[in-house]
């Protein structure tokens, strides 16, 4: 897998052979656990564009890590990813009710069943990491495991969401919008990153130039959310839009303007992609996604 | 920490110790997550009968586990029982307004704060099993972080939740109910006993005879907590009673009768005690649990 240097080839590659692991590991076992097990494959199965999995590879693959154990690490990422959109579209958060172009989960279910399914997607994800699939040396599983907790956590993206919906009708500067972002969304993209790092033993340069990396991608892919909520369509990007000013959240393109925040981000882009450079061509699919993060309709 | 074979004492040590443990992870950062720190330490911090982090330490006790260990993994299973609890409360589960004596974390705070601190408990639990301050081997480490995964999610405690839900105004019979309860609190149980084993390298027939113990307790807890749903005071019990007529639940005491209920419980606990016999006199605490939890008015 993922022996393409080819962006769309490789997403392609990339969204397969993450829904066949999901298709395996979330197969209803026998019993009364169905409907549980059937929630989980609704959110977890068929959508997305699977950016934090494609990071796991891409980066992985600076460091010569066996496609499957990046595919393994991604797949966790992915489980927490999907955990917090199934959370966030509840009726008390974002209380959204369409999602990749399907009913979120509480609507196709129920919100009790969107909490459980939520609830055991992160619980799966920590579990993943655990296997000796994932890395033949627990102390790596263990660096995984810590790290994620912290990007996923309190510390993290939960803090994040805390922000973002305190962010309603309030004022922020740049910077603390910068700050929401990177909590919200940022640690855990540079958790992707980060774990191609760790399961191919980068040294600590190499480990901080992907980390910059990650920093720049982050926000740029959230500018280009933020632009995608002013001037996407509704049917492509499959989730309703025109959120953020009609709930009179700050976002960098309603502080920036739209043209300051489309050259921001490219300048980021171009930041993201210098420092890749002492990688060589190796770094290529990372410079591709870095550029499509920002070139995108959905 | 925990040197003293007097149950209630015992209870009190580890109260006191997870307490502490809880108020060193969860001080509040400078900056913007004050309020989901909150929230987490309002769960958290000094309340119940810390039956699973006592679990932990008892078991671990007959293996020469250093208490710091024992402590810390006892702190993460408390992580996902309080998690667990928050999310349970929430309106669109079993909506429920005082807990442990005090209102709810939905009702103190809001509905997205218990959504969010609850799933930060969720991932904080998997971060500080990681930790190697938890356990010196990381093999160790990523075998506890497996089992918790299995027992939170899908294969267990998760499932039993969605059981539990599905089982209002239905018929179930009592292998139904056995299973939905080993599925609701017998996998944490196991898991808190298990990683006792796990932290003291415990062989394969020790293994089992504390897994056969956590399964009778863990069933005759419940019925216990069944019977006080029944007979209880609700100001001693600290939450919402008489629940699961109300609700059309089916319990084992409903099932079988009162008398009936509270000899099976007694019953199930002899045969705990009696799996205990290979441990001798280090395995006191672990009889001292077993009686208590089905004789105690909380």
């Amino acid at each position: 897998m993922l022996t393409d240097q080819d962006l769309p080839a490789a997403m392609r590659q990339i969204s397969d052979s993450v829904d066949a692991v999901f298709a395996d590991i979330l197969a209803t076992p026998p019993g009364a656990s169905e409907r549980l097990y059937e929630a989980m494959r609704y959110a977890a199965i068929g959508g997305g564009k699977r950016m934090r999995p494609l990071l796991v590879a891409a980066s992985a693959r600076l460091f010569d890590v066996a496609p499957q154990n990046a595919l393994l690490a991604g797949v966790a990422v992915e489980c927490v990813h999907v955990h917090s959109l199934v959370h966030d579209d509840l009726p008390c958060m974002d209380d959204d009710d369409l999602r990749r172009g399907r009913p979120t989960l509480h609507k196709r279910f129920d919100e009790a069943t969107a909490v459980l399914a939520g609830d055991a997607l992160l619980a799966l994800a920590f579990g993943l990491l655990a296997r000796p699939e994932t890395h033949a040396d627990p102390l790596v599983r263990a660096e995984l495991i810590s790290t994620l907790a912290s990007s996923a956590g309190a510390s993290g993206m939960a803090s994040g969401q805390m922000m973002d919906m305190a962010a309603v009708d309030t004022t922020l500067d740049k910077d603390a919008v910068v700050q929401l972002q990177q909590l919200k969304t940022g640690a855990m993209i540079g958790w992707c990153v980060g774990a191609g790092a760790a399961l191919g033993a980068a040294d600590a340069d190499q480990r901080a130039a992907l980390s910059h990396y990650a920093q720049c991608v982050s926000l740029a892919f959230q500018i280009a959310d933020d632009l995608l909520d002013v001037e996407g369509d509704e049917r492509t990007v499959g989730k309703r839009l025109r959120k953020d000013d009609e709930q009179g959240k700050q976002t960098l393109v309603r502080m920036l303007g739209r043209d300051s925040a489309r050259s921001y981000a490219s300048d980021l882009i171009d930041r993201a992609v210098s420092s890749l450079e002492p990688f060589g061509p190796s770094a290529e699919l990372l410079r591709s996604i870095a550029h499509f993060s920002i070139h995108r309709d959905r």
